[in-house]
């Protein structure tokens, strides 16, 4: 099955934002073995709309659309696939009762607009949105298929996801799908991993390796092509076994998962709590592990003590330590320490991690930029800290900075700690 | 002049990169006063471009392309033109020099394939690569431009930014660029807006208005086409004028910037400070805060009170208001309340804000998803809670309590409060 992927969005066209979706589509349909064959993006126009979906019924026998499916009058994807197949447009009234009733929930008015993502191509099934009110659409006409996505990524990938993906196994049948198992490190780089695997890589054929970076995380996908689990584990088993053996202090999963959710398992299986004190990093770190669900179990809360002020009163560090001519000062060694000792005691949990540094973008107390330190103390145990030069921008150094403090953490839950 | 941007890739098509090009290059055209009507990512296949090549033709005066001037045999975006168009190809003698005289000075072998890179469409104009090999092209041919640049962005970036931007306003003569006004909105959904601006949003011609919504902001983009400055806000004044009007009590700037870059800004211009106390939202409001350079002078950092332990002790909330049978709980408008109070006093700020909540993903206390309560409290004032019943997921309701927290706090430092 050859597909085309139509964003639909004149906001798109005028570069306010970029067209991340059909990365993720292009990834997700490859999956399920369909090949992408080319990517549009069209402005909230009809008639072009119209003249693109002419064009791509021609060159694909799939085409996904992103976009204009919201309840404003420039949402018009759907409008103009009916218009286009000769079709009538007809009401869903189980997401109509939705967005009713979550209007009524909330107290506010409910806006007539808002009818309009309820509405569906005539025939098409709907794709439920768990994470938002325009419904998907899915249909077949004249043995070209169609699929009706929203524009909001956080609304587009679970959409795409669940009822996406089984609507197109159901119209695909059974074939040769892609497998692929996703290994996620910590605390090495894109290029320090592509080094340690550089000629696995060189001489790969099948399965195929596919290393990649984002957001402070590097991954590698190995996959291959197999009809089935079994054919497929048999397929990729010895490459995934040499990755694993060459990289074992830095593997800390192997799906597609952050690091924070490794750690949440982690210490909800040791049965141990955690508590953080963030300086530069102003709560990121707790942010991250905070997006997982059930990490209240474990988590107890933080500081971000991001006046010294605060680090004296909530986390008792010593203001000796932090001012003074011959103060060692908020960004050192001495006050990470004092800083995860500090709240580990006053929370008593098993573990806390505190980080302070200049993110920049100016030198402060003489410290340059990029410069960090991370503490880690645990019960019953010496307290660490590590010291990092960082590179990059403001939220680069913050960004990497959280996620050195996670590596930390689980490096020391793993055993693999120094400490 | 209206503009078609084809991106030349398979590794867009298989989603192992995205297609950021495509948003500078937007952007850069709008700039110029071009109007981009598609974009198109194609493969590295020689039929399916040249195909690619005459459906744009068909619909725009200006192909852009990016990708394919590299030196392997995939990259055939110049062979698939010239083919395309009739024309031979020919050697860019600088360009040649410049590949052989870099292999010599670092040493390497100079490979043959390199050639490629300094060849370029019979009677194109070449553009000058400053960061890397490949020459740019850029050509008339029967009344349609063609632009060609590499594909890597720090190759691309300056190519069209320099030589590409000069051979484009050659073309165009004297012309009408885009000006816009950027109106940024908060504490209102973008159904709610559109609602107070529908007939403007439906009469509107010249200028335009483009409502658009972003993680938990929304957004109205008004702009129009002028010969200058001048001209431009003499067209655009009527309009934002009246939309300002409207939109009093949440419009929080007149400029593409998030809520916490303003509140900072008033803040440091108020002489105020600010602590934060989460629970919920688990640091989500100081990582924004702290996102912005120079936010220390004003925020003196926060609590994320996670657990009712850290509630009480760093908070000082009686205990009594969260344990027992009849106590209202953590989720609750006098748990949020004490919350804010006791930041403030503790930190001793001008301002704390509490955000206390359940996002999910399922009930707690007996409180339904999505119930989040806001306190604010200020110096010398009553302390004010604002209850929320959001929808969506876990991140949804996260983000959009941490937005509201922001939206409450900047409409009191704006004198708009009703505390």
């Amino acid at each position: 099955m050859r597909a085309e992927i139509i964003a639909v969005g004149t906001e798109l066209l005028l570069g306010q934002i970029v067209n991340t979706n059909a990365q993720y589509l292009s990834r997700g349909l490859a999956e399920l073995g369909i090949d992408v064959y080319y990517q549009t993006v069209v402005g909230d126009n009809k008639e072009r709309l119209m003249q693109a979906i002419d064009i791509a019924r021609g060159r694909a026998d799939l085409l996904v659309f992103t976009g204009g499916l919201g309840p404003t009058l420039d949402d018009l994807t759907r409008d103009a696939l009916a218009q286009y197949l000769g079709r009538g447009i007809e009401l869903h009234e189980p997401t109509m009762n939705k967005i009713i009733s979550m209007f009524a929930g909330r107290g506010g008015t409910f806006v007539e607009s808002n009818r309009r993502q309820a509405l569906l191509v005539e025939g098409a099934a709907p794709l439920r949105n768990d994470t938002g009110l325009a419904v998907g659409n899915a249909l077949k006409s004249d043995g070209t298929c169609y699929l009706l996505l929203p524009g909001p990524p956080r609304e587009m990938k679970p959409m795409f996801d669940n009822d996406g993906a089984t609507w197109l196994k159901e119209q695909l049948g059974p074939v040769m799908t892609l497998h692929s198992v996703m290994l996620k490190f910590a605390g090495i780089g894109e290029s320090g991993l592509e080094d340690v695997l550089i000629d696995l890589i060189r001489e790969q054929q099948d399965p195929t390796i596919a290393p990649y970076a984002k957001e402070g995380e590097v991954a590698v996908r190995v996959s291959t092509k197999a009809a089935d689990a079994e054919e497929a584990s048999r397929k990729l088993d010895g490459t995934v076994t040499e990755i694993r053996r060459r990289t074992l202090a830095h593997l800390y999963a192997e799906e597609d998962v952050p690091i924070e959710a490794v750690i949440v398992r982690m210490l909800t299986e040791q049965g141990r709590t955690l508590t953080l004190a963030e300086s530069c990093t102003g709560g990121m770190v707790s942010e991250l592990i905070t997006t997982i669900p059930g990490s209240a179990v474990v988590f107890l809360g933080g500081v971000v003590s991001y006046s010294n002020q605060m680090k004296i009163q909530q986390l008792g560090v010593s203001a000796e330590l932090l001012e003074g001519p011959d103060a060692p000062g908020a960004i050192s060694s001495e006050t990470a320490a004092a800083m995860a000792k500090g709240m580990r005691l006053a929370a008593d949990s098993d573990f806390a991690v505190s980080i302070t540094g200049n993110a920049g973008p100016a030198a402060a107390e003489g410290k340059p930029v990029g410069l960090v330190y991370i503490g880690l103390a645990e019960r019953g145990r010496e307290t660490r800290v590590e010291k990092l030069q960082l590179a990059g921008d403001r939220e680069g150094i913050r960004l990497r900075s959280a996620k050195r403090a996670l590596y930390m953490l689980w490096q020391t839950l793993a055993g693999q700690g120094n400490g």
